[in-house]
């Protein structure tokens, strides 16, 4: 197997620095949307032979160094009981959560009877790739994932999510709690498919300032963690304008902190010391420059990353209207100008 | 009158601390909902005698230390030729910069012919006001105002304005440059009517990362703020997820740097230096809180902050949800825990 993800992740020498995109499995792949023309979004998910087909897309077409099994953060959410709908703006709750019945009424899945379509994409990647690059598996985290039962899908200003913190916090706590019992099974049930490494998506997070970041998410985290790591594997947490945050996304004893486009990874890493590895951070948009700029973005990150510790990644998912061949471009320069002294 | 903000702009000793919301004169104010019961939202911003009134408003209800005159920072984009249109979800140009004969198209307006009304709308607040307190000017920045005219009205991934910066780089400088030649003489009217402070909006720029920040939004605030600065008044340059920039927003020049909730002040403050004053930075939904703990939390932010260089705000804009009750105890809190040493 590849393994430079698995190294670079625990700060391990690599020969070159490993890289994968967020949302690699997606709408910018013509034979992604070939597959998405036959069925929607949520059967896609929950049909491990085709979740596996379109996992396996982005490292057959882009040479990427992981794949990152095709799925959403709402389908363990959904398995708590909770309808969901998908409409042209993306996933949403038409019933978002409102009142305490709500969420004293959210059920504990079991992983495998109620999910375990995704361990079997997991196990049939591994088959269709022979276990070449890593699996990555994931989850939300629970703000993150809480906001959008709360909100019902999207929000510009996160009112009720925050204002379910600051106006009932004990009730916000129930529902962090009952998040972080479900994901924890969740993960692992991915990890004992054959998952290496995993990602807690908290792309909210940076909607909480650092005291309510340290409140409200902070301890959920360390405890999802702290059990994944206990299975062998490393963990990734990811989220957007989380910058300042950076001293809390430590604490959570994360493996890798994933940084989206709005710092300079040289500063990320004054801010995180040196021990943790960091994810990112090319700004999606950079995929439209011309090649030789794109080439020097890669450089720079490069560079200001250094050759240990870093996963070359984008600062956030790969959007629809990017050409495939600006992701193979990206990826073919990471394994060009990341090139380190031979491990020994 | 009283002149803590301006003095709090220059880093002068004050008695208190001053206080200041954004989106003061709102939709949470019962008084500003029965105006716009009669008249819409750009018909105001275009009528002086109603825009002063609801000017006024927060300053009456609330006792801030200024008032940010009502308008809005598309108004003089409209100026420049584009249609503005309002619905639901906020004002928008139904017809967006598209290619490169839109933005030749584009007029630099006549401050006086074409806004007057907000100069004559600045004149009848200070009557109104009898100059008790300062009036705040403001405008867009040109990333900003640019974000909007290509995207048509807010963005996820603001993918049209970034594709216009990475894929025509000329052109993107061309509508800057256009704007900001709109921008200068619109705000220096606003001084010439009376506004003794501007704070420049760029609400948007914390999309881009230190570089591109660096190319193609601080330029054109370095020419604002100096050119604003040569008539006698303080600048504030506000946005939000900007943590990461704030190298690049003591650059500007500007006086004062409004922070969003995301960064604690006294961070902000070790990163930005002494010579510039900071702005912020309660997180909004901080005025869903129990009064004693939004007590607790403006102690905190005065503490940060401490006595000299801080003007007390929101770090973002009042949601319309908002008690006006909340906002009276925020300013009233200011007020109390903000006392420092007589001013000799």
């Amino acid at each position: 197997m590849n393994d430079r993800l698995l190294r670079a992740a625990r700060r391990q020498p690599v020969d070159v620095t490993p890289v994968w995109i967020m949302r690699q499995a997606g709408r910018y792949l013509p034979e992604y949307r070939a597959i998405r023309e036959k069925v929607e979004f949520l059967e896609l998910c929950k049909t491990p032979e085709l979740a596996a087909e379109v996992t396996v897309q982005p490292v057959t077409r882009l040479g990427v160094d992981a794949a990152i099994i095709f799925s959403d953060i709402l389908i363990p959410v959904e398995a708590m009981g909770m309808e969901l709908e998908l409409g042209d703006k993306g996933p949403h709750f038409p019933s978002p959560l409102r009142t305490a019945t709500d969420i004293t009424r959210l059920a504990i899945p079991d992983p495998e009877a109620d999910t375990g379509f995704v361990a079997e994409a997991i196990r049939r990647t591994r088959a269709a790739l022979s276990d070449a690059v890593p699996v990555i598996g994931f989850s939300g985290a629970p703000f993150t994932l809480a906001a959008y039962m709360v909100e019902g899908g999207g929000s510009k200003s996160f009112i009720q999510i925050k204002r379910l913190l600051f106006e009932q916090p004990k009730l916000a706590h129930a529902l962090f709690e009952k998040l972080t019992q479900s994901l924890i099974p969740y993960l692992k049930m991915q990890v004992a498919a054959g998952a290496r490494i995993v990602q807690v998506f908290d792309s909210w997070g940076g909607e909480l300032g650092p005291d309510d970041y340290e409140t409200f998410a902070l301890p959920y985290l360390q405890r999802i963690v702290k059990e994944l790591q206990g299975t062998g594997v490393p963990v990734i947490v990811f989220g957007t304008s989380m910058s300042t945050l950076l001293p809390q996304l430590v604490r959570t004893g994360a493996d890798v902190i994933g940084c989206d486009w709005r710092i300079r990874l040289d500063d990320a890493r004054a801010r995180v010391g040196e021990g943790v590895a960091l994810q990112g951070n090319l700004d999606p948009l950079a995929l439209f420059l011309p090649q030789a700029e794109l080439e020097a973005r890669v450089q720079d990150v490069l560079r200001r990353a250094g050759p240990v510790g870093h996963i070359f990644n984008l600062g956030h998912g790969i959007l629809p209207p990017t050409a495939p061949e600006a992701a193979k471009a990206l990826v073919d320069a990471v394994h060009r100008f990341g090139r380190h002294a031979p491990v020994r």
